[in-house]
């Protein structure tokens, strides 16, 4: 089958992958669409050593299945795997069990394939009312209300850095909680569509943010350690910085990260809480996206075919770049 | 008076400098005996642009104040002062309020002089039982004890990062509130004490640490961007880590915190929450202090008198130097 398999970084189109044989309890499923996400992007820079199909965002259709029920289905699953524990690791199991594999990141072969085999605890049904380009947001949409989780309250203001693909699905899952959000983007031209979506919004470069000082919360998705020292710098005493977004050390990293024995003096003088964030609730994301509230077709700048799997990775690397599906 | 005067990053022993005068509502207080903090060193580094007399750790005697009941008495005293704000600020005031001054750090002279004035709201009264070198602690062991009202639960295991005079503060009142605690330091004689102490102990060099990865509960006290990195190392997923120190930013600090991109990442997928932490509960110390459950003079390597008190910052400041105190 065709699909995008990473080996030692360099990302190829493979026509020659073998289709997945299901082991007990799993399914095969045909992929209908993938979301590109920036870890993918970063697992391609090195960020961990991952060998596989990539991809973790998709709906697809269960093809074969020996439990009863799911066959022709469309679903969409859950990416962490923890077969052999059981819960036996006495953590939030599978997400942090130490032995999980994840799809299409750690262990596990993802999504950017025609058909990839997954494990039947791990899928949800989607409801008829979804089309498949809402879909597909189930898994990034989970993880922003990831957020509502960890935090007692989210009710009052917000400050989401970073417009693009993770920031805006982040800010439309925080609104649809109650939170006042405002924006923050890298240029003018990055939160066009934050203000069309009905954002506050505020320009990285200008300045004058003093009525943006002061957040109770805020949510960094910028994927660079500015966006980090921008929200300590815009955090309320006993605020709360959500960290979301993930990314490979680079040569330049030293540079970018001088300083940064300030940006943790305030940490501790502020008594900031810096929160890591990663993995939510598929079920609420499915019901969120049926209600309506979230808007994922002005969040996709183009489809393209798997076929053209190595162009749509370059797109969805290019600053600015919102969500890039791929359709087996 | 005498005092030591920072000015631009320079301290000076200044034998020149006018004995306070108490403002309404403040008391005259001599200073009997006051303590060194990593922060006072980190000040002459250019931590924060203070300037004036620097200290904030003391146990004194009221001289003169217009409230009854307080001249004569042995007191100890709070750092952060907000006369103007009244709680108006709406925070935790006056820690956060964006009025305060702190006592020796921002905008408000220090104790390490002959006297000192302060707000009678403020000062508590040291028990009897203390003596000076014991209630001179009540400052940096109220910090210490700050982690507990952070957290939730402080049962359990916890690692202490710094086998320094905060470090052994920290672990001291983490252990009186239930903690089984190991102390991290730099080498195994920095350790001999905390194994006095009766904690378990764990050389940083040494790299066989499986059996304290997965720490629920991390004290970052060893003021270095190595300590943060160790501590996001052997975090547990959804475990928590206390930032306590501060430090200035230094011309080496780039590469001190090269690779710091996949620090953050681990912070982000084990979820794990970095809390900055900083003032604590006076009451609470001093109530700690004489149940006799922290050891506080094997946390004192030298006493100085005042006029000595250059030498005594250096001794501070040299590796594995633990509390200097300074008698004016």
């Amino acid at each position: 089958m065709h699909g995008l398999h990473l080996s030692r970084k360099t990302l190829t189109l493979r026509d020659d992958l073998p289709v997945p044989v299901p082991a007990e309890g799993e399914a095969l499923v045909r992929v209908c669409l993938a979301g590109i996400c920036s870890t993918d992007l970063e697992l391609v820079h090195g960020y961990y050593p991952f060998d596989g199909i990539l991809g973790h965002e998709f709906i697809g259709v269960v093809e074969d299945c020996n439990e009863p029920g799911w066959t022709g289905r469309r679903v969409v699953a859950t990416i962490n795997l923890s077969p052999d524990c059981g819960g036996r690791c006495g953590r939030r199991c599978p997400e942090h069990c130490p032995q999980r594999s994840v799809v299409g990141i750690v262990g596990r072969d993802g999504v950017f394939a025609e058909q990839v085999a997954l494990p039947v605890a791990n899928l949800l049904r989607v409801p008829d009312s979804l089309n498949d380009e809402q879909a597909v947001f189930t898994e990034p949409l989970a993880a922003a209300l990831r957020i509502a989780e960890q935090m007692k309250r989210t009710e009052g203001k917000a400050i989401v850095i970073g417009a693009g693909r993770l920031g805006l699905l982040c800010a439309q899952a925080l609104r649809a909680r109650g939170t006042k959000v405002t924006v923050i983007g890298r240029s003018a031209r990055s939160l066009e569509l934050s203000k069309r979506l009905g954002f506050l919004t505020h320009c990285a470069d200008d300045r004058d943010a003093d009525n943006l000082t002061g957040a109770p919360l805020i949510i960094e998705c910028s994927a660079s350690p500015e966006g980090l020292r921008l929200a300590v710098d815009l955090c309320a005493p006993e605020g709360t910085i959500i960290l979301k977004s993930t990314y490979a050390d680079n040569p330049g990293d030293a540079v970018r990260f001088a300083g940064f024995a300030g940006v943790l003096a305030k940490v501790v003088v502020d008594e900031i809480r810096i929160q890591g964030s990663r993995c939510g609730p598929f079920d609420q994301a499915l019901a969120l996206l049926e209600s309506g509230a979230i808007d994922t077709a002005s969040l996709v700048d183009a489809v393209y075919p798997l076929a053209e799997g190595l162009v749509a990775m370059e797109h969805a690397a290019r600053a600015g770049a919102r969500k890039i599906l791929l359709q087996p």
